[in-house]
């Protein structure tokens, strides 16, 4: 067609203007399925690129093949909310001179919009796209091959990146609208023949749970919802990632029935129990920031009740519009949480970065109650400690610690510790908690961590929160 | 709600950071019927500001109370793409000391994308909201009472600005989705009793004519869509205000039902004909910056293939992006025509401003085919002429010139001229019309402009193109 995008990726990266030094991102809709990442820093090793800052939404296993590029100096720096596999084991032991900076989601779009994190080309893969750039995370094609769905984290990129290369692997007629990224703010499309497997994007983290002990805790944290006293028409709702806390929504969905509770929306990354709730009824918008599974993928491009936000516009703590501003409850997993509610969800119990910040500072500071679904232990780790590892979400904004060993409050919402006792919960000291970890564990050697600053854990308003040492 | 940013108008002034000499921005998707641009700078004046830049998208009839807050020096500069009624009348005879700057439609997205139009705070009037700021140009509520449709021009101020009130006549709950504007882009909700008559959307200049010369017209132009080259499976199409290029999209549409042809897209400002055609399947998109009747403003609220743009992605001439470089055939109509083919659509025979330059600049140069239908008199006014009373559109973006004596085609396009002969259409030489113009009403006296610049027409590039004096 006139003014076709459609070049190479060599073409589109000399187009691009991109130098040595310069910032590149990605996003991560496909998770563990992703193509995009490793095939453009290839191509950009290839081309001779060095010193280059990647800042992606999130990193994972998948993304193994960074640590030869790492060594060979074309990447020096990253920016990402979490880290998996054998890059973050990497990382944590100090393949890096410069530390991983981390941040939640939300924290992520905000210093992209402030122009903290300047992004001068941003490579952005997308499910279908027409040769002016429109481009989704799905497609109406026969075409069609990887389908992630939302492309919530992709958007500020799209918005505020210098330059816009979209990479596809379904090239569709223009228009192709409905569209999420729009096409004036595209300078190339790039067509390949996979950007992602789609088979995965529900890998991971957010599997569904058949482990006994994830449906106990699940059902557990339904007790919390529905008696912490927002269970009422018309409240809001928000799953982390983990079995446990993903599965909750179908412990609530008997009770909102009987009661004849209809939920205003659900948030963040959308499952298949979510959308089909929302199709009985039950929860009458989806906000979509990610898609969880392939269900939700298809779900967000036939209905239009099912809305794709940017992460701005989902989790941004300087916006007050960002949704999580008018969400009720969020139920969120975590690695650790220690004595004063703080919460770790990036650095495990061996100093091994192996997780994600994802929403979690961001939902727990915004909610009007944010509910922790952690085990007492996992395994011989313990999970409710003294002190975290790793400082992620501050303890301030976390209120319920649901674990098989009883439910802790911070004492700061002392009216939510007073309605699930009279409602029978098992109501516990935090300490309690922690000593009860203590007496099956024993107390763990302190960590040997070295001098070697391998990662900044930022907080969603830019400020820096912890560091992380290598181990 | 929590977090609610529902305040009152003076109050969302007062937090906006509004000081004197600073550009606020409305749009105009209301036309005859908005209220906004009145009660917005009534307020600003009995609040005392002075020496504000109003920057609107468009202004005609109904922001006639606007020359008292002129002279009254609240308003002291004006950007816009039209002006028309008593406005237009005494801004042309020298009311304003600072000239009017007339951009595009894609002239003022670009203008704002780029910072060359700054943008301090925008007053954005939406048919619903929510109290975070999520806001459509239609409803979905009981109480639903002005709409509009497409926001399309009212999207640039949203992310570009440093400060956006939402006003609003219907508060709904949260969430408003899908929305145009995002919560996250709005700082301050005002309420108010109303924010338009939609019955006046499709007042003034995108009437259904009944004149029998605009179906003449528009009945030959259609001939020329049909035997241009262009007119194949798949072909898009846009169709400017002024009855006779409105009423062309009636008469294809027996042409593709004959040939089995259908349109990619249909583009702009959208109205019934075209959603009609849309649902016939004969259409399949519309891209729509602007909704021209309460028929295609209720089809964007519930047609997922009726998709909203910003006038960005519409017709921005930078981002070779913006639909327009995807237009094959635009109709046009016009005020005067000239020799070269030079348009104006802005400044009447008599010297004084009554029309838009709208997305005529941007659609007459991006599309592959720019068709304009112009009556060769209107009563005892010629329409083409040796030279334009003001350059809106650049002879060099104009191809074909349908009137009731014959159809011009531009010498740089002979390929057209002899598909039109060939199909048996009247193709005459502008000279000759111009000529049979002047034979029929002879030569009018130069007009009695004065040395006061009272208007600036900007080409869509931000280059100026020409100057209006004082009449």
């Amino acid at each position: 067609m006139r003014n076709s995008k459609a070049i190479t990726l060599e073409e589109a990266i000399h187009k691009s203007g991109l130098k040595d030094g310069m910032t590149i991102s990605f996003h991560h809709h496909f998770r563990g399925g992703d193509k995009v990442v490793n095939m453009v820093v290839a191509k950009l090793a290839e081309m001779g690129f060095k010193n280059l800052h990647l800042a992606a939404s999130s990193l994972s296993d998948v993304h193994a093949p960074l640590i030869e590029h790492i060594k060979a100096g074309v990447i020096t720096k990253i920016s990402t909310s979490g880290l998996r596999g054998e890059l973050a084991n990497e990382i944590s032991h100090g393949l890096m001179e410069e530390p991983v900076v981390f941040r939640s989601h939300g924290g992520r779009g905000s210093a992209i919009a402030s122009g903290e994190l300047h992004i001068d080309v941003a490579f952005l893969g997308a499910s279908s796209a027409d040769e002016l750039g429109n481009a989704c995370g799905y497609s109406r094609s026969d075409n069609a091959k990887s389908i992630c769905g939302s492309l919530g984290y992709a958007l500020p990129d799209a918005r505020y990146a210098d330059h816009v290369i979209v990479i596809t692997d379904d090239l569709v007629a223009y228009p192709n609208m409905p569209m999420s990224i729009a096409a004036a703010d595209v300078e190339s499309v790039v067509v390949v023949d996979s950007v992602g497997d789609s088979s995965k994007i529900s890998a991971g983290a957010i599997r569904d749970s058949k482990n006994p002990r994830d449906i106990l805790l699940a059902k557990q944290a339904a007790k919390v919802v529905i008696n912490s006293g927002l269970f009422n028409d018309g409240f809001s709702i928000q799953t982390g990632t983990g079995g446990a806390s993903l599965a909750v929504v179908k412990y609530i969905r008997e009770e909102m029935l009987a009661r004849g509770i209809k939920a205003s929306f659900a948030l963040g990354g959308i499952t298949a129990h979510m959308v089909k709730l929302h199709e009985e009824g039950l929860i009458e918008k989806l906000i979509d920031v990610q898609s969880f599974d392939k269900v939700a993928a298809e779900s967000i491009k036939t209905d239009p009740f099912h809305q794709e936000v940017s992460s701005v516009d989902y989790a941004s703590g300087e916006h007050k519009g960002s949704a999580v501003h008018a969400l009720d409850i969020v139920i969120l997993s975590a690695l650790e949480v220690d004595e004063d509610f703080n919460v770790n969800v990036l650095v495990g119990s061996d100093g091994i970065i192996r997780g994600a910040i994802g929403g979690h500072q961001d939902t727990a500071a915004d909610s009007a109650l944010s509910i922790i679904v952690c085990p007492l232990l996992r395994g011989r780790i313990p999970c409710v400690v003294p002190k975290v590892t790793t400082l992620i979400t501050p303890g301030k904004s976390v209120d319920v610690v649901v674990t098989e060993y009883g439910i802790a409050v911070n004492p700061a919402r002392p009216e939510v510790a007073e309605r699930l006792s009279a409602a029978g919960l098992p109501v516990v000291d935090i300490h309690a908690l922690s000593a009860k970890a203590s007496s099956i564990i024993g107390t763990p050697d302190p960590l040997p961590f070295g001098k070697k600053v391998v990662g900044v854990v930022m907080n969603r308003d830019g400020s820096v929160l912890d560091k992380i040492f290598n181990i």
